[in-house]
Formats: C-alpha cells, sequence, structure tokens
C-alpha cells in the first residue's frame, strides 16, 4: 500500500524539502542562520506579494491569527467579522477571547460572504477598527473574494486581517495590490512543509494602528518580531530552524515555478477536478469554490465516514471528512502544494473505485475523463 | 572541518530521530497521530517524573513559559521572581507584560538565588500567588536548588513555577516529588530534538489557581490543552506533527538509558568538565554550577570572542557567548541531550589549542587529562 496525503494541510512535502529536515541542526543565532532567515523572508514578501517584511513565527498558524488580533485590537474595540465556517468561527474565538466587540456577517456552511453584504456591514458599523476574513475556508472549500473587500476597506479607517493559511500560493491573493493590512498564514498548506511555522505580513496602516496600542501578550506581540527583524534579520524567540532551513528548499520550489504559473495549474487542477466530480454524478459543495481543494457533498444513502476510511485501507487515499456538524457531510480533497494534476487523477479513480464496490452507481471512468478533458482544455 | 554543536540549545539531535524528520508527512489528526502523541505524552511523563499529563505546546519555551503565565495569574496579583540571569528576565518580562506585580528576588549574574532568600521573600509576601524560578540558568551556568524551593512554596498558598527548559532530563528534576506545580521545557535541550516544541505540566494545586481565572488569550492558554488531551489524546492547534513523531526517537534513547542513569553520566561529564577547565588555569564562572553545561570566564587578557570565532573557523567547535553584558566575558559549552563524555573531551582539547595559538600560557593536555582523571574516578 501506498499512502497518499491529501488532507488540505499537512499536504505532501517535496522529498529535497524533507532531507533538509535531517541534516544537523545549527545554531539559531549563528550568521549563517541569519542568512538563511533573510533569505527566506525575501521569499516570503515574494510569495505575499508584499513589499513589507513577512515575520516567522513557530508556532501554528492559530497562533499567528492571534499575533493579529492582540497586536492589532484593543478590548472593547469593534471589528466585523465575515464568516462562512469553521475558520471564520476560529477568528470569532480569538476575538472573543481578546474581549473584541464582534460584529458578525455569517452565511451558511458551504455559501461565501459577498462585497456587498461587507460593503452594508462596514456602512453600518462606521466605528469597526478591522475586517476579519478567510481567503480559503477549507471547512467548506469556499473562496472569499479578498480583492473585492479590499477595496471597501481601504475606503475606511478600519484594517483588513486576512487568515490566508490554506490559500495563500494556492490562489492568486496579492497583499499590497488588495490592501491586506494583514496577511497570516501557515507552512503545512501551500507552503509544502510540515506544520510548525506560522507568517505574518502587517501593512503600514496596521503599524500606525498597533503603534498606537498599549503592548498586549508577549511571545505573539508583532512588535518583538518588528525589533528583532530591523535588528537582524533575526526572530524575537528560539525559531523552528531546521524547519526554517527546509522552508528554504519548497520556496525555491515556489519561485522555480512562479506564483503566477503556480497559481494557474491551481486553478486548472481545481477545475478539472470539479468536473471529474460532476462526470461522477456528485456535487461540488462550495457555492464559490476555491482552488486549493475540492470539497465534494457526500450523496444521500453513502456513509460517508466509512467511504473514506475504506479509500485509506485499500487504496492508501488520505482525504478529509468534514468537521463538526459537517462530518460524513463532505469529502475534502486538497490539490495545493507539492501535488499535480496525475496526483488528482490517482485521487479520483480511486474515489470511484470505492464507490463502485460499495454499489453506488456511475459509469467507471467518467470521472478520470472528465478531468482530462477540462486540464486538456478540450 | 568536522562542524560540532556545543552550544546550550539547539544541542545536537541523534541520527535516528533526524531520519524520523525526513519521512512523509501525516495527517495529525489520524489515529496514528494520536497513538503518537499518546507515547510521546507518557514518557514525557517520565522524563517530568509526573503523573500528571505533560502538554506539547507548538511554540518556543517563552511560550510555554507564556502558557504558564497567562493562564495561571491576573492582572495585579503579586508573583515573586527568583531571578539570577537572562531566563529569569525571560520570566520578568512575561510577567510584567501581564500585568503582574513582580517581587524580585534578584543576585549578581554568576550566583544563585539561595533558599534561605526565598523564604525571606515568601514571609515578606504571603500574599504572592506564585513563585518563578530557573532550574538551569544557561546564560551563567548557574542551578538552583528548586528541591528546596519546592518544600518552602509547598507550605503556602502560592504556586511553584519552574522554566526547566535547559535543565530538565539534564539534571535531577521531580516535578510531583518537589512540588512543581507548572513545569516547562523545551524541545532544544537536553530532549533532544531541533527547537519548535515546549512541553508544559500543570499540577491539581495549579489547575485550581487556573480554573478560578477568567480565560486569557487563546493559543496559549492551557485549559485547552486539557479539553484536547482529554477527548484524544489531541492537541488544540494543528501541532508540529513531525517533530513530535521525531521526539519519540529521541525519548526512547532517553528511556533506554533511564533518567538517573542520565543524571549521573551528565553529572560525571560536568564534574570532568569543570576539572578540566580549572586544569586549564581558568575559572567555572557560576558559583553553584549545574549540569546541563559548563560556564567558563573569560581570562582577562584574552579576547573571548574572537576566541570563540577561531575555536569555530580553526577546529569546527560551536560555543555560545555570553548573552547582553556578558558577551566576550564567559564561554558557554553545552553538555546536555546528545552529548557524551569523549565530545566535551573534544571540546576542551580544541579550546586547549586555539588558547595556546593566541599566546596563552597553559601546559598542553592538562585539561583534557584532569578531564580523563576525575572521569575515571580517579
Amino acid at each position: 500500500m501506498k499512502p497518499r496525503l491529501f488532507t488540505p494541510g499537512p499536504t505532501p512535502v517535496p522529498e529535497e524539502t524533507l532531507l533538509e529536515l535531517a541534516r544537523p541542526v545549527m545554531y539559531h543565532r549563528a550568521p549563517e542562520s541569519k542568512a538563511i532567515l533573510a533569505e527566506v523572508g525575501e521569499d516570503l514578501k515574494y510569495v505575499f506579494q508584499t513589499a513589507q517584511p513577512v515575520y516567522t513565527l513557530t508556532c501554528s498558524g492559530t497562533g499567528g491569527m492571534e499575533a493579529a488580533v492582540a497586536s492589532t485590537l484593543a478590548a472593547g474595540e469593534k471589528a466585523i467579522l465575515c464568516t462562512a465556517g469553521r475558520w471564520g468561527e476560529r477568528w470569532r474565538g480569538i476575538l472573543k477571547a481578546f474581549g473584541v466587540n464582534v460584529v458578525a456577517v455569517e452565511v451558511p456552511y458551504g455559501k461565501a460572504v459577498t462585497p456587498e453584504q461587507l460593503s452594508n456591514a462596514l456602512a453600518a458599523h462606521p466605528d469597526a477598527k478591522a475586517v476579519f476574513a478567510t481567503l480559503s475556508e477549507t471547512s467548506t472549500g469556499v473562496g472569499h473574494d479578498i480583492e473585492a473587500f479590499g477595496k471597501l476597506v481601504a475606503k475606511t479607517d478600519a484594517l483588513l486581517v486576512v487568515d490566508g493559511i490554506s490559500g495563500l500560493a494556492a490562489m492568486e491573493c496579492r497583499v499590497d495590490a488588495w490592501g491586506i493590512d494583514v496577511c497570516v498564514t501557515g507552512s503545512q498548506k501551500a507552503l509544502m512543509l510540515p506544520p510548525g511555522l506560522a507568517f505574518v505580513s502587517v501593512s503600514a496602516k496596521a503599524w500606525k494602528k498597533i503603534d498606537a496600542m498599549p503592548p498586549r501578550g508577549f511571545y505573539l506581540d508583532l512588535r518583538r518580531y518588528r525589533t528583532a527583524w530591523v535588528e537582524g534579520p533575526d526572530t524575537p524567540f528560539t525559531p523552528a530552524n531546521t524547519l526554517i532551513r527546509a522552508q528554504r528548499a519548497s520556496l525555491k520550489r515556489l519561485r522555480a515555478e512562479g506564483l503566477e504559473n503556480l497559481w494557474a495549474r491551481h486553478a486548472r487542477i481545481a477545475a478539472a477536478c470539479r468536473a471529474g466530480v460532476k462526470a461522477m454524478g456528485l456535487q461540488v459543495f462550495a457555492e464559490r469554490p476555491n482552488n486549493a481543494l475540492t470539497v465534494i457533498a457526500v450523496p444521500s444513502g453513502v456513509d460517508g465516514t466509512a467511504t473514506l476510511k475504506r479509500l485509506e485501507k485499500n487504496y492508501g487515499y488520505k482525504l478529509a471528512d468534514g468537521q463538526d456538524k459537517l462530518k460524513g457531510k463532505i469529502w475534502r480533497l486538497s490539490h495545493m502544494g507539492y501535488t499535480d494534476a496525475f496526483d488528482v487523477i490517482g485521487a479520483l479513480s480511486a474515489l470511484e473505485l470505492v464507490l463502485l464496490e460499495s454499489g453506488y452507481k456511475l459509469e467507471p471512468g467518467a470521472g478520470v475523463a472528465a478531468f482530462q478533458r477540462v486540464y486538456a482544455g478540450k
């Protein structure tokens, strides 16, 4: 059995990056370590499409999200939350923990918050200090129109804070051009590294707000990362430096492909995957699907959780189940990061087989053929 | 040139652990991942010498220290801080960031806070809610008598919170028997892993205090780790799961040696190292040295920083310089983790050579011979 990982984080890591992880550990304050940090920092600016430094935090994505909240907002301040799923709810959990007054723009799972909804919320709450949104809502497969959100928020004094954890580098996202004031991502998604690092960019507009705030917390205080970067480049606390060294290898791969080529390739794979899913008689769950993953609605009469277990046990393909109330109702198939068209064809093929074996009616080969047709542009 | 790492974190990582890091990434919510977490959890209980669960946080040691402060103390509450160096000052920085009223028991760098000093502070401040201390103060090489501190604090309602980051598993430390209420350590010291994980134990006495607190923060809130552990064993946020899998390998090595054997071996190496240093005509900087590292006072007339640079450039040995005001004044030579007697003999030999080359007067071989004599028990 050959195990294959299709969960929307962690995602497969390229072999040359894995081998970097097996190299001896370095002292994190040595000049060579600072040089690696500087190099990774430059590549991250490219990935984020920003001229601002991108800070590396040793924590998971949620730690990066908390850094964004704790550093920018005081208790009692108002924020607009665009939420379309579990990761929007993660923003809410953090905002509540920090005493922020949350105005939620909420849509049912599977739908996306529209720019019009955000526009109305901004008009109704001119005192909102920030807008929180999610680029790729991996719990449902929805993508948000962050470019449109950016245009709306830029007209106000509010900050646009985006969870780009599973979307950045899998779909178009231009931090500076779109006016994203704080953008957070993680290492274990499209950036092709194991979990353990979060990356955060901060705009000049956001720094102005942050610098007017009394300090709060310590480890996730973005000001400490700025200071260490200016004096270094360095990190304020011992970083997971073998992950950072390995990140360099994955970022080189990403640079070699080129960000726009990568976005286009992911878009092509995602479109082909959705066509394959539909040709199998299945439905795509997200109304506004994003290119990082395809979320499939489990058809009635099929046990979604048992199907995924068989898929893994019999064919080695590990897809992700729905979470919380969506458990058993959706299948989540990631195609971000170190995953190509042929990997996804294999996954659709295995899904076809396991569905056929359980008596579900479909035309063998319909899914992979449809994938192939769309991928070939025919 | 063969590079050799003697910094007091990161420390060398065993080959079998490095190779684990190069294995393909797993889904962190899979049953196999939870089984690894459970196994690592059991081994950590052994290392901490506690019957309580030990929680794994994805962050550096400072993140674990913040979790201890943020979870146990409200702003305005009083805490006694025992500080003997930079890492005691790290406690102070975090405590201040959380608005804690700090009563400092402070000694000059190179000295240790005595149990008598703590006893006096506890008598003078019966309203103190917690005592913060450092097992191994790596900035100076001092070790604290945590066992004695524990006996004093146990008589009060205060909690004993210990930074065991560079000491745990390098020197005797018994969390339950000594009455340590919150103990924090990190992956990159005696636990023989790269940086990226912190581990935290919490006593029943500490949980009582924590549960009476209003929640604060999110990512470093220890309650979330307890809930995930009880429901799992699991982590509340995506963990650095390849580090956790690799930690299993290092913990197996540690278990195979046995904790008391390991403490004894480190004590033997440390005693031999101190004898070697003295035989070279040098002074041990710490008045109450600990067994995780040896800190050497740079003799007058010698450029400490330049000597370390030559040591690395000519012989591949990477020791650590002093930090802040101790820069150039001390050399820090770690012997914790995956370092044995023969590694340390090599380091002393290289230090002898580089000192001889720079005109410093010493008897060639005096250091290594003295090491050998003490190590052999002669």
